[in-house]
């Protein structure tokens, strides 16, 4: 069997995504992988077109790890978000294949289901805490026993997240740009670690207060705080038991984690910036984690995605990958192939996606009594329509930029 | 899909071996595993047979890491041989069938194929470094660039490995038991260190001398020295940069590997009396070997194996599995289907089978050019043939013991 | 001050460059950086142009630091080959800016001359040890005491480094590829590390018997080796006195500098395939190496370079920043102007360009008795002439890939 | 261009003040430094006078990071707070020169404005609580977010910072002293540990209850502390969620702070008593601190600064430079440019100089809103008046001794 085709199709259904569609000479036999890096689109899909795709055709799809090394190791310069994010365009399509060839679906060939389906978490938020209780309250009456809150930091001209499942799932930011050129970043300022270390813990008390101790709350502090202020919050946020606290520190900074274990036993979650499993390790060898939350659209695919959870399984870390609308619904199937089939699947995030992109994306898990189920369809279980992902044409659009108080720059 | 039968079946054609077969209710598919342990072959059979093949009644074979999860974590008294070989069989087994199922060999579900064939060493000994020399040369005649060298260590009364190729694939120690109540273990007498670290380096040198540098040379310690010694072998071993130098210590003294590691840089295997993955972590995360050589058939099977293999790949260690005479062809094919579908392969020990053990087990990868090749039908490629089998009926028999010079015992 | 405009010229005068030209609304005032990432031109291009540029426009060229952390921390997703060669485009172009304005040379503004010149090793190749010593001492007749020797590796089909200079400067690869559909790597077959590991030193036994014990030898591994195959290599050059060993292993593997440390007295060179000063921390803070080369137009400029050589000086660690063929002229130029005003330069590799490239790039940093002397003028002292650059479109092209005698992918 | 002269000018407009004033070739073109080290004036002016200055004569002021190495290494005898001092007298004085050549302003050199001013911190002090509010309330009423607090230890005679800004700016100590001879040290007596650690956690419940939770309050231990005791106060401090913990530690026990990093999340704060970078790397590379507070004045000027800054940066430690009375206007110049121009700024401490000082010292950072804004001119924007300079003659004075009730030495 060979790989006759490699189409890279940019698409703008409502946000921008960058599909794979790799092709090949049995006849009606092709895979579907995603290669949407939100802001970067454009740079991968060069990457992809005019120096991935040509070395793939011809190269027998069974290969994957072969390929996958190739692209890896073999091409010299490699890692990072754009590069990552190709390769994981490429894997996902070729798992596609590979399912749909021996008539599996995915979790089958990757060890069979170890669970039924897998425990979701979705987004809320709201301008005050009842409003955010409201959206709660929303959500657990859905079926959500994972429930992800994020509250506005007072000062600041906007927050991250505080507008909950609407802002992850909807183009949020798009069109907020401004000037003839074109849309420009929008900026959040005044944005102040004191003030939102201050609030946090008031918005968990409250929700605690209200809904009880036996929903699952996560937070996600987005890479925003230093060490010492991680510390201080994972410590102060204890007595409101979170499934987890995520992604409390930059991504490059792996050893200031143990300050922040050792403050307190509040859960850690990281990862979703790292872009290889070695980035993951030393999080892993030193328990400095409890949740590895990679993007599988953005360290390689499946393969990367799957070697990780096994090297965090001897180290009792599970997995919660990455799940937000900017990638599209194929990587969300295969972040929930791989969840049902490893021993150390913890959660997974999700979002609804609006319908339009359904129409470009046939295909996506199931979600249902809090947990996403995996198509048991002979791969994947997503699709593209050429047809209609031509309706709607990229447009240029910027992740938000981050200001302090002072105007300096600080982590989105 | 439900397993409707699992059939233990313990035989002789030559040496002992216990082959697990697991029937489901898709008539005609089955799988064929190994579960062999040398000398305690109906530890193992006791324990499939009444205490795990019930529990597998009734399942889907698709589920094959929650059913090893269920067999290991699930039921409390876990680990050690006995119950890892036993895992090993079921484990065979069912990857056999989800290949039968997907119609692909199973390197084609492990990912697909990394490289031709799988490079191979066979075993060379001899009483005389001259008769050693021969046999290299007649290995190398087969096409063998990898080959394991073995010689008699003055004053003892035998030595482990000295027979080469033929000790190691023949029921080498079968009948030379003593006494009326059957076979007994054949005593290695008079063994000790100080002879063997004198003559291990002249038998290097001589080899080296005649046959030049470019042969792959290995040496197996067989775990029979303290670190010391180990360190002292592998400093003077330098100069004829083996391949590398396998089982330097006891399963128990991963720390020791230190001492081994700072004193040179010969290279160093390890692993044939791990059993689980956790064995190996320490060896890893301080890159304290070269080469992870773990028994599929005695970790569990494949499916830990290849978790041990991504464990082993971020810190660059490859694989050298064990392939000795006494596991069945089943984990031969299991161990090359493993070989040729991971990136870091590092050498695969192999063993001509006798005929007699191809009657029963009809199916083993291929030697050619100095490689295995593993089967290209679907599954492992390895069956059993069940009337054969009952031809050739158990024997009890015993590995050797080796006893120092003064009585006293030391590790076989 | 404003900006006004940003070009991203892509050019193949030879091989391929992309440019990157800041213009301002000071007459006449613009900056040209370069942001060449072989093999990946035109994901780098688009990243740029489509991604990143329009961030610039508008905003003060002086506040490079700012424009630095707004690019890498403010996007979210960062790090990798592509963007941090995007970013290096920029930043280097603001410095050109910058000490354009200042009517000062870089180094100046980087604070002042500690050195006359900076040490250049130039590439010297051959088929044969004689080859190789002619190919030397036409290196020495033109001043050079730095000088950098490969050799081919027995039985593999080629070999990198072994053109010496000529291979180095010009569009070695080029054209080289095969098929309709344009280039495809070449490849570089039946590499084999026990190869590799016997001829280095024989190489080095040769040229000092042939040319003495002062001329300055450098070597280059390119990541082939793992840790133990490195640790003796590093051991068996020590009585050659290597100035230094370079790129020895993987840049994953930061800790596997520990075994090849512990083996030998051999100075050690790593950093060419990092991205970022936080990749160096690990090697700096144990102090594995002993000469730091990233290269500063794939780590995001002069800033990070800046702050590397900063982060190297208090382990006494020097720079020998990457200096190949495959960056433009405008890269060259940063490199000296850092080497000359840091006080912990070592070495800075050179390649003389074809003129073709001076035609397009006009301006580079003088080599004389074996250094490299810095443009006095203001900036950096390179610029791009556009209509030059446009005589010689882009055309597709890739670096070799390696592949091991089984098949296997090995790091090229 | 060339120096001509090094002018070392001793003047005492309310306490001494060391200024350097580095003459060239160029017509009018000059730099002003500092070099005052309290009580310790005329050692570090006869080191420059006699031992430094005559080095520079004939030297090119652009060769700052020469002249800093070969005063440094260069020197043999090095380090120390007279040398240190010294040497940022003279590395001040060449970016002020390096800045007024380039037209520039210093920090555009640095890397140009990464904010628009500085936080700055002013000190609060008083005899009570109440007093010590209602200083903290004037301090707000000026705009200041970020106020240092110190309050009287019951039983002692006097304490340092309790006169606040006040006894920051004035010369406070000076003309305290006794004895016909001329002035003595003020002796602090009676200043016990416990009654220390008593009341600081009193003052602060105090404030926060009547201020609030959001201003930005920190408190200065002035390196009084044993471990447990710091690690006591940080502790108890923790509730009330201080900006930083300064100098709890004295400046030679770098690893005490992991004792006191263990048992609290109260930020901290070290370093005014370091004088190389070198001090610094252990609390950077264990992240024992949040905050890196030398002395611009004390550590060999920007040069040495700015390399601090980038060793913090990968650890994410943020600077807090030293900014007393007892420091020139020049160093608090170079303070803000280099504030202004990193990523990893924290706050600044200021003083308000009494108007005598800047008839001395004409162009100081201005303080607006909370924060300080570095000049905008060509160099630092500080000038010496030689002429008023003349006016205020050295005067012999002491900083005080703290002594415990038994009479014993403490540290002051």
């Amino acid at each position: 069997m060979k790989i006759t085709d490699v189409r890279v199709i940019v698409t703008c259904p409502g946000r921008n995504y960058v599909a794979v569609k790799i092709l090949t000479d049995e006849p009606g036999l092709y895979g579907v992988g995603d290669a949407t890096l939100n802001g970067r689109e454009l740079a991968v899909a060069a990457a992809l077109q005019e120096h991935l795709a040509p070395l793939l055709i011809g190269r027998d799809p069974d290969q994957i790890e072969d390929i996958w090394q190739m692209l890896f190791r073999g091409t010299y310069w490699r890692g990072g978000p754009v590069l990552m994010t190709a390769l994981a365009g490429i894997d996902i399509a070729l798992w596609d294949i590979k399912g749909k060839r021996a008539g599996l679906p995915v979790y089958s060939l990757l060890g069979g289901k170890t669970r039924d389906g897998a425990w979701a978490y979705t987004h809320c938020g709201g301008h005050t805490n009842e409003e955010l209780e409201d959206s709660v309250r929303a959500a657990m009456a859905k079926g959500f026993q994972h429930i992800r809150v994020q509250c506005p930091v007072p000062g600041a001209t906007s927050t991250y997240g505080m507008g909950g499942a609407a802002e992850a799932a909807s183009a949020s930011w798009l069109g907020k740009g401004s000037g003839d050129g074109g849309p420009m970043p929008h900026v959040e300022g005044n944005w102040e670690p004191a003030s939102y270390l201050r609030v946090v813990p008031k918005m968990f008390a409250y929700l605690r207060d209200k809904l009880g101790d036996e929903l699952n709350l996560l937070h996600d502090v987005h890479e925003r705080l230093n060490p010492v202020q991680a510390a201080r919050l994972a410590k102060e946020l204890e007595p409101y038991h979170l499934f987890f606290l995520e992604d409390a520190l930059r991504p490059e900074h792996k050893e200031s984690f143990r300050l922040v274990r050792n403050a307190s036993t509040t859960p850690l979650a990281m990862g979703e910036l790292f872009h290889t499993k070695y980035e993951c390790l030393p999080l892993f060898t030193e328990q400095l984690i409890d949740f590895i939350r990679c993007d599988i659209g953005h360290i390689g695919g499946i393969t990367e995605a799957k070697k990780i959870a096994i090297l965090a399984e001897p180290y009792q870390i599970q997995t919660a990958w990455h799940g937000p609308g900017d990638i599209s619904p194929a990587t969300h199937c295969a972040n929930v192939h791989v969840d049902v089939s490893i021993p150390n699947f913890g959660v997974q995030e999700m979002v609804y996606f609006p319908e339009i992109v359904h129409e470009v994306f046939p295909g996506a898990p199931e979600c249902r009594d809090g947990k996403l189920w995996p198509s048991e369809a002979p791969g994947l279980g997503c699709d593209i329509n050429e047809e209609a992902a031509k309706k709607y044409p990229y447009q240029r659009n910027y992740l938000p930029v981050c200001r302090r108080a002072d105007g300096s720059v600080h982590d989105w």
